[in-house]
């Protein structure tokens, strides 16, 4: 089959997978979007209300339709939006609950995806994105690096708009990642944090900005600004949306930029059997390179915590056997 | 004050506005976004979430935030986007309903913003958009140029959208308005559409296309296309959205681009004291030009219909006195 | 060989062809440009400058370089701004001269071309334009359809630009075409020529503005508009830049858009054997088809002259037998 | 006056005027362009050329014209690119000729500019452009910092795309500054080199390249580049004219951008009366803050190395006294 080129289907119409045909649109470098969902009716109504903005001076003639997992037989981003979000008012603990549906969701919406194709770069949204990745990446013949996890991408652009904000610069000059699970122990690189080039300690005074930076705050307020926008607006999907779109504009574009995204480690940290968000590079491909960056001690011991936390997971879920 | 340039009101942050809100940010032309709503948190919430979309590459630094009326001092553009809009499952009849809520709903809005602007180039989105912009433009001391109703600029990216595909061309490529009423009396200029300049009776054979087109389908597909996208979907709001931006645009750089959009008639066609859709020449001042453009007989007859209906509509909310 | 995504090889890098690529830089939707010129240190300084660019916030990490037509091989578009261009100061006999060497520059272009990808869509810009398309598409085993000349696309661009500013409008609302021989016989279809739907006869009333457009003045203000460029700066590039990186967003957004572009005509108003511009579709293929435009005698009657007179220069230069 | 808003004047239309306009228009975000100089014609056919693109979809309906100092009245931002540039084949004490005919093109332009506007932003891109600046920024009433010298952005974008290319990535993700003259003695902040944040000792290892960076080689390269270019392919315009849509961009959206740019330094590490290039804070005032970044001593010595030669510069065509 001829491939068409910059063809994405995006799997999943809730608020999430909208926002998603929305940020892909204003990418301005589709051609094709299909969506899909089990309740059809709303991917025809999202794939409708969308495909009417392509009329409008400035906007490409892009193809939106709704459509069916043969669709992925020829595009070149697949992303997974599909499955339960996280809803307000839910506790915590509902997690593990939440795991375990979106496992399933996802075994069952990547046995309907691989009878068609295994060279579409897939991009999995759906929470909790480090579990249902590894699933993606560990229980099919799809080839691991063609899969992305959006990660800690989203905290990370979180963290650089509140230090942003603190010193009163652009945000793209801030430098820094959050990284290991995109959750409850995700962490920050407080060692390559910089804004500008200035480092943490010197920053204060360069910007001349009487700041002083409570980062455990910081990160508490990264970690939780998920579910904080979800108590103030109902939903979050204005910067998940948006990761998605970073993600395939650096595949369509072949960019080789360096994002935080979750995969399954292969021995880095001397971590196995996990996915989670460490730098890596992304391709044409999907996930070029994974960058065993330099930590601190104590920022090794939080990936460690990461990956022993989302082992547990796997194990309470029977991904992984619980002697592994 | 000094203005401060580019910058954006949208009040309403349900999902319309979010969705102009991120529409605004995808535009890449606008420095500051302050969000208002009646619920802060919700507010709060949409300027969150799209904030952190700053961070990524590609992404101007636009300060998002939640806002006061206070903001509107030094803004560019307001949108109202405030309101309740129809339901899933509502029947037409409580169009009256939602029109004496809207028409409560801005006479508050726009109590508040006039002690702090008349320079800022409104554009309003609450339903019914006519009626909504009547009051907005003839019940205050607001420069009635600078009120811009969305009015069928949506309807007609419908229209074109549509018989884009019956043809297989760039909806770009089609010309032709739905003017009037944006709503169950909107109508089409068939005497105005062509295709790349093709006019209708010929497009089928140039473009070589089995094409009979059903232009009273056509026509009530258009007019029902918001409601069977709340039902599809369960709401709208990526169309939309997308007008209030290809308007901002239009005004932020003084584009003089012709858009069909509602304004209170002066006598075009004869008619008086309605707000309805005509083809307008849009600058940085709003509407600098309401365009009577040449109409078939049966066109005016159907224009008409809609000024009749829209002032019913308007005295039997004591808008318009009875005897008007 | 994986074809790469996006990326596009553009041969000659003169002033043209430095601004190519520019524009093609300024599409954002490109992966690699390779450059191609055989003053090989042209070609390095052009990419060189070039690619300092992608630096900057904004720019995708597009990967420009000097190349060797091997490039075309996974090339998704080539472009051809090889060969001499209008001096100035020279006078317009000049131009068969111009028509000779550069139908010897476009066959060993395609001579080199050939041998490395028959899937690349080519998009000629070399004048006359009609010519080297000609030769482009009748002398080699290249699908035919996948050869497109930028023929009167920017001749159309300049003609609505000028009605636009008769009648203070975004010239984006102007419609209608220049047709034919990009060049002396240029001509304008009248019959089509709208202002956001408005005919001509109706527009000075309808937008209010004391016109009174002297039609013949226009076209020869189109036809002479790349020569009076030339005499006032010294070349001209902006223009045919940008109308390369139109049809390149057609193709690689595989849009359908209708562009005039220069083809080989087969029988369109009983034309044969000569390339000139018609209204095309354009698709990821190339030219998806060529709108044989219901046209009034008279313009067909130039249509004619069009055709005549390009198959005399074929002739002239031993393209086309003298009896054909 | 009524401010324009998004209102720019290029001054000189030269090979980087015209890059200029043709970046500016490729920002979408500019509703007016002016372009001026002493060569009328000139002026015209750039302005003409450039013009012909907004007809084009996706470009927004610009006013390009031919304009005068009046134009500065209500523009947001004036580019000067006035003067000669470095021919090719010129050897290097050509500079010292080369400030003082640049110096006396400024002092006209300035006084031309200053009767209209003291509000606009002024990017300065003649060169030597620090001497430039100096006189812009010191001999009239202009506030000094509403003038930004485009300075070692350039530079610094060079420099982050050769290592971006040792290390196959995004370089985007390369951070790092080239300070001081835009020139000969221009020095690379290695201190503050990083790739996505990995320092330089490290990411030969991380990025698993086998690359051993020669540092003199690398800023030799980045300095000469522009000699290199001009040798190559006759002038450069695309990487400076890059650079000054950065800058223009960073300030119409206020964004706080850090960028490497030319300005006065009044005191920082020690050094007083000459212009050179440290990071700054862009925003819609011009130069918001300079940032006195952390230097190695070895750094802080070439930048004095730098101060010095400038100083001799300035005191060698009487702009400073001798005994400054």
């Amino acid at each position: 089959m001829r491939s068409i080129n910059n063809k994405v289907v995006v799997i999943g119409a809730g608020m999430v997978g909208a926002a998603v045909v929305d940020a892909m649109l204003s990418l301005c470098l589709v051609s094709e979007i299909a969506v899909i969902d089990r309740n059809v009716q709303r991917a025809e109504g999202v794939a409708l209300d969308a495909s009417h903005t392509t009329s409008f001076a400035y906007s490409p003639n892009v193809h939106v339709h709704a459509g069916t997992f043969a669709d992925c037989a020829d595009a070149q981003i697949v992303v997974i939006a599909a499955g339960t979000s996280v809803q307000p008012g839910k506790v915590v603990h509902d997690r593990l609950s939440l795991a375990a549906s979106n496992a399933a969701v996802i075994r069952d919406t990547m046995a309907e995806i691989c009878p068609y194709t295994t060279d579409a770069v897939l991009i999995v949204v759906s929470n909790p994105v480090d579990i249902v990745t590894y699933v993606a990446q560990n229980e099919f013949n799809y080839p691991r690096d063609h899969i992305i996890g959006t990660g800690t991408l989203l905290d990370t652009a979180r963290l650089r708009r509140l230090i942003a904000e603190e010193y009163a610069v652009d945000t793209k000059n801030v430098h820094g990642y959050i990284l290991g699970e995109h959750g409850d122990t995700a962490f920050a690189v407080w060692s390559m944090v910089s804004i500008a080039g200035v480092s943490l300690p010197d920053a204060a005074r360069i910007f001349r900005r009487p700041v002083h930076l409570d980062r455990e705050a910081l990160v508490r307020e990264v970690r939780q600004a998920g579910y904080h926008i979800v108590q103030l607006k109902g939903y979050t999907n204005a910067g998940v949306a948006n990761s998605v779109g970073r993600i395939a504009k650096a595949v369509m574009l072949h960019e080789r930029s360096v994002l935080p995204v979750s995969t399954t480690l292969t021995g880095e940290y001397g971590i196995h059997d996990v996915a989670l968000s460490l730098p890596c590079v992304i391709t044409d491909q999907g996930i070029g390179q994974v960058l065993e960056i330099p930590l601190s001690p104590e920022e090794q011991e939080q990936m460690h915590q990461c990956a022993e936390r989302l082992h547990t997971v796997l194990q309470q879920l029977d991904i992984l056997p619980s002697g592994h």
